[in-house]
């Protein structure tokens, strides 16, 4: 049985509610597949949205704070942020506009972000960098505790009488797909392409 | 000449701040490539961002306010939001971890949006939905005034003690890629595949 995280007023998804997930594992299966994370803050009521490298551990995001180096002079005991990550799975093509949609899968987190300096916790979420670079780079930290998903997948959905319409109706469905690696010009010839590299999965 | 869209203190690019770019030329290219922005709003100082279809109008982004029914219930002359845009073009590789990257495109444009009430705004915004959807969906309206790009492209860029390392370093083009059309299983086969689902290209 997959743990649900209680939505709260503002995580219950309440247009489509029937789209909404609140389980850790729906929830962390779209964030484990993206790599990029739209995280909100605002200052004197002026929201910003910058997009940033982002990596779950365990129950929290870590995220670079430097694209968010506006928030850092604010930061105290954390700021309040919204971290959102969206896949895009399709376009969805309706008889009528109305109708049109996509299918995708989208995480909202709220909460309070705080930076990281405990050194091992840096380390873990960066993975190995150098001591130099621990010290230049800023992560933030944001707990998963007030999350919630939203998904739509599967077919187009028109009203009763559109269907009549003689129109093409489906789904074109949309994925993220990696390229053959470029090798860098300055890397030894002798180095060969690791697998990670030359067949990139998430 | 491209047109200049002087960069204000909120969107001057600061970091790496060559990524910059400021002409309604590479903005607009990227936003008519992009189908969904991030649309962020604060409530209370607490900042909320929902991802959302949007198309690009002249010098304006029109986006479904729908999803963003909290905003509309304080509207008036228009709330504070910020549009985000983001294109992934690939995975930067370092020999550095610290320098590991991403290329990509993104947009952030800041100002006050408005609930579009015009029906022939909200008829080109939608294409041509019928009178009852043009009621039923709310469509916002933000003046591209105060915009910029960031965009980062090119190869991996490490320190240069970090060159020597044997280690494999590059780029991996990722592409949005479009997969063959789902027909609708209420389709009629008469109806033909049109191009644009066959050979979907933005």
């Amino acid at each position: 049985m997959p743990e649900a995280i209680p939505p709260t007023e503002r995580t219950r998804v309440v247009r489509e509610a029937h789209r909404g997930a609140y389980d850790r594992e729906t929830i962390y299966k779209i964030l484990d597949e993206a790599y990029v994370c739209h995280a909100g803050f605002a200052i004197d009521g002026q929201p910003f949205v910058i997009p940033t490298l982002f990596a779950r551990v365990g129950d929290a995001i870590y995220f670079h704070g430097s694209a968010a180096s506006r928030m850092l002079r604010n930061v105290g005991e954390g700021i309040s942020v919204c971290v959102t990550v969206t896949l895009t799975d399709g376009f969805v093509l309706a008889r009528s506009v109305f109708n049109h949609s996509m299918n995708y899968r989208s995480v909202v987190a709220l909460g309070k972000a705080t930076i990281v300096d405990a050194p091992e916790e840096k380390l873990e979420a960066l993975s190995q960098p150098n001591e130099k670079e621990l010290k230049a780079t800023s992560i933030l930290r944001l707990p998963l505790t007030e999350v919630s998903a939203k998904i739509r997948s599967g077919p187009v959905e028109d009203d009763a009488p559109d269907y009549a319409l003689p129109v093409w109706a489906g789904v074109i469905p949309l994925a993220l797909t990696p390229g053959a690696p470029i090798r860098d010009e300055r890397c030894d010839p002798a180095i060969r392409t690791p697998a990670y590299a030359a067949q990139y999965r998430r």
